[in-house]
């Protein structure tokens, strides 16, 4: 699901700085002569290692090489590159940034929910468990868009879901995705009061995105997510 | 901004549908023995067209063609997709769905700013001018999200920027973005009350996309804007 431009760039670049999280198969996309550089962010410490990363950033476009700073997903929705890119910036370093899928619309697609459906959902709402502030935060967002869709949400799950269902209701369709279009994406679906224990009881692992509403429970019976399996 | 996927259907269609706005280069990307139809909806009779795409993707696929149903930006995004997607299945047909970097993302980052940002924007609402609702259920959703991005903004902007102003008051930091990510890409800025002035003193044309939130002045004094110019 990489852009072609992004392919391009990997190509030529001297240095790569990846996440964590960016499969083999893209690092392969990689010129010969590529230094790969994992920088992915996990647990604690982030704001330091954030420091450090654009430190490096500064220091290898500054001795004249081309660097690429490669992210899953879209660079500035919950990734981050909007405070890399204004220090990068304020360092005086030419930057070009490339979007990407974001898993925000990635992970409802990958198990076949459109999160935008004439007359049934004309506004979507995108929040991380973690980052989105209080319950109270969260659950106006809920009320107030018609599909919501919560970015990392598999650690704090029952109490996300709780706080949703203050909003809109335990009864509300919902779906959870783990690792969504990796090989070993994984899902659980149900009401949203159900999805908690669902998930435990599975054993879904983290990262995992949670999308509620109506939408949801339209992808079922019509069999768009069978239908998309094969994708 | 194409995904490599994206670009190897379209090597392999026997038929490519495409929407009116999708750029000469990118249908470039078609092998040469495809045969290009142009389905794109404007102006009124959409739900009468919208079957007339349906039914011919259903003739072209039951005649043996690999057909690909090419839009703009995210096909599930506002885009349509969903119905799409599910008329096919109920007539039985094979599909698969490649996701693609939606307008909601690629609008704001054109002109440098991130939907999100830690400390500033911890959420986004996306919704269109068009089919939003009421000016309540826009005023609620830009209540409740720090970042508002509306879709297909230009038609009715006064109205729109009016409720918002309503919700998050005159002064909250706006642009207007122009076909985004086009040559011809134009955009306005300012506070929320002066973006529809603004927008007809410099002719700014549709398709627009209205961007609302404290991120678009996070955007411009850091030099954001001016350093992703050459993008």
């Amino acid at each position: 699901m990489i852009t072609v431009k992004a392919r391009e760039l990997l190509a030529d670049a001297d240095y790569v700085l990846h996440d964590a999280l960016i499969s083999p198969d893209t690092l392969a996309l990689c010129g010969p002569d590529v230094r790969l550089e994992r920088v992915g962010k996990r647990g604690g410490q982030e704001g330091a290692l954030q420091d450090d990363i654009t430190a490096r950033l500064i220091e290898l476009a500054r001795a004249g090489h081309f660097v690429v700073r490669l992210k899953g997903g879209d660079p500035f929705v919950f990734g981050r590159g909007g405070e890399e890119l204004a220090q990068l910036a304020l360092a005086g370093i030419d930057v070009i940034a490339v979007p990407g899928v974001s898993a925000a619309f990635a992970a409802p697609e990958s198990v076949g929910v459109p999160v935008t459906m004439r007359g049934i959902a004309s506004s979507v709402a995108i929040t991380t468990a973690q980052g989105g502030g209080s319950p109270a935060r969260l659950e106006a967002l809920a009320r107030a868009a018609d599909t919501l869709v919560v970015l990392m949400a598999r650690e704090g799950l029952g109490e996300v879901t709780a706080a949703l269902a203050r909003a809109v209701g335990a009864t509300r369709p919902a779906v959870l995705v783990s690792k969504a279009t990796l090989p070993d994406q994984r899902s659980v679906s149900g009401p949203l009061s159900d999805i908690a224990w669902l998930a435990d009881r599975e054993g879904i692992p983290a990262p995992a995105t949670l999308i509620v509403g109506d939408v949801v429970a339209y992808a079922g019976p019509t069999g768009v997510i069978a239908m998309r399996q094969g994708r």
